[in-house]
């Protein structure tokens, strides 16, 4: 099992005795919240808490709360995304979305719960490990992202506007930059806001996690649009949805290369911190190769 | 203008400037959450907050964005409540729902933004005037309220239990706790926690919020079942779903009569206040009157 393997499982061991200790009082909630949270994606964002988390020096108790509070967030976003009224998807990581599983009120009930879960875990756990300002800078970086300030504005402009066929290439990158860039980021910025970084510090971690957040979704509509593999959803279902895409926006080679400054400034910003982002670089090159193999791929 | 009538001026107009404040990107989310948050209801959260507030010496400035986060927090719910996957209710306070004034995704969205609003507001507003670890307190106080072990647990029970003929008073009153009662009794724990209260203080005035808490939804029941007035929805729309209520479980002068022990106990926890809780016990007994009023009609 390799270190990344080792975060993951570390992660679902504290989110299943989390989900635990939170348990609600209705159980088909439970249920709902249970099957959203397990078996998940690539826990992108925990693995992003706790490489960051390293990096710092920040307590392992401390990353196991915040990977949570993250990952329960981005799960609760994914069922309502995948309401008929919203992106209507009936499928996710290959099962049935929750509304499909379970039922739409139960859907919109889970994602309530949890959006409310990763706060409480977060203002009623950390106060163990952090001091009580650095608590409620921690609970901030969160809701910020999450809230009307980021993803849900993304989301309802991602509604509003993507259809538009007028939609410039920086407003498709506001728009997805509040919807997903923001919560990638928070990752990093919720570790920084749990120590006492120096300015350096703060601006090379952020901006690596800032661009690591714009390229996501870069990666994700190229995937979507070139990639023969199926994502876990409908392949091409923001085409058939006529939702503007960068894929729609740029050539192919030109999104690519795109894609791969952005991996570029990634890195240049983990430079800074030598040795010690190792794990991080390793990661992030990890991510790229999600393009870089595809690739190959074709060429060969 | 009477004092009560005050507080919710004062209210809204904090409303109003935080909603600017904090304004979301997204134009269509923004209107949303102002269609749905003015003009409001009867703004009793609010009300409970500034009055239990004034009962505690807290400054005005708490109470402020206290009484925001509650009602910013009951209007997520109630939009989300009022989906058609939910109790799919058209109209609310006499107009078209959010859902149906905009659309479903919007409602959605709006509920989703406006939950994380009021905890944004706590965490980023009250540093300036209370400790960190007090603010931690009083959002810890309405998110357990609004969440998992709160109001979506009893959101979820409603749907999943109300129809079964066999609920139980206790389990009819344990699902009302959760859904209603809770919040009520979160506007005095949140102000509770904002203070330095003796356990007797704690005591009675959380003892105050938690008889309101759980008369409010018998009231409820027994006006949507025998007033010949609209509360603003669909008269006797529980009944036509088939949902157990306290009307459907007590006799009416059974229920009238438990109603009125819960406002007795209510304003029994309040003597201990003194003087100091005229203006409370006023607006408990405004309430009461929404019955009393009702029948001395019908007697008359």
């Amino acid at each position: 099992m390799n270190d990344f393997e080792q975060l993951v499982r570390r992660h679902e061991t504290f989110l299943e005795q989390i989900l635990h200790r939170y348990a609600p009082p209705a159980t088909r909630l439970m249920q709902a919240m249970n099957y959203m949270l397990f078996p998940g994606g690539k826990r992108l964002r925990p693995l992003l808490v706790y490489l960051c988390g390293e990096l710092l020096d920040l307590e392992p108790s401390n990353l196991d709360r915040i990977a949570a509070a993250v990952e329960i967030t981005h799960c609760y976003s994914l069922i309502h995304d995948d309401l008929p009224a919203m992106d209507n998807d009936d499928f996710r990581r290959g099962k049935p979305s929750c509304h499909r599983a379970f039922d739409e009120a139960t859907a919109i009930l889970a994602g309530d719960g949890m959006q409310a879960l990763a706060v409480e875990i977060l203002l009623k756990e950390l106060p163990q490990f952090l001091t009580a300002t650095k608590v409620i800078a921690v609970t901030q970086a969160l809701v910020c992202a999450s809230g009307t300030s980021g993803m849900v504005s993304g989301q309802s402009l991602d509604l509003s506007e993507l259809g538009r066929s007028d939609l410039t290439v920086s407003e498709l990158q506001m728009i997805h930059q509040l919807k997903t860039g923001q919560l990638i980021a928070s990752c990093a910025n919720m570790v920084l806001a749990a120590t006492h970084a120096s300015i350096e510090t703060t601006h090379h971690l952020s901006q690596f996690a800032h661009s690591l957040g714009l390229v996501f979704q870069m990666q994700d509509d190229y995937l979507d649009r070139y990639s023969p593999e199926s994502l876990g959803k409908k392949r091409g279902s923001d085409k058939a949805n006529n939702k503007v895409t960068y894929a729609t926006l740029f050539e192919q080679d030109i999104l690519l290369k795109k894609i791969n400054q952005l991996y570029a400034q990634a890195q240049a910003n983990l430079l800074f911190f030598g040795d010690k982002a190792i794990k991080l670089s390793q990661l992030t090159d990890e991510l790229k190769q999600r393009t870089e193999n595809f690739c190959s791929n074709i060429i060969s």
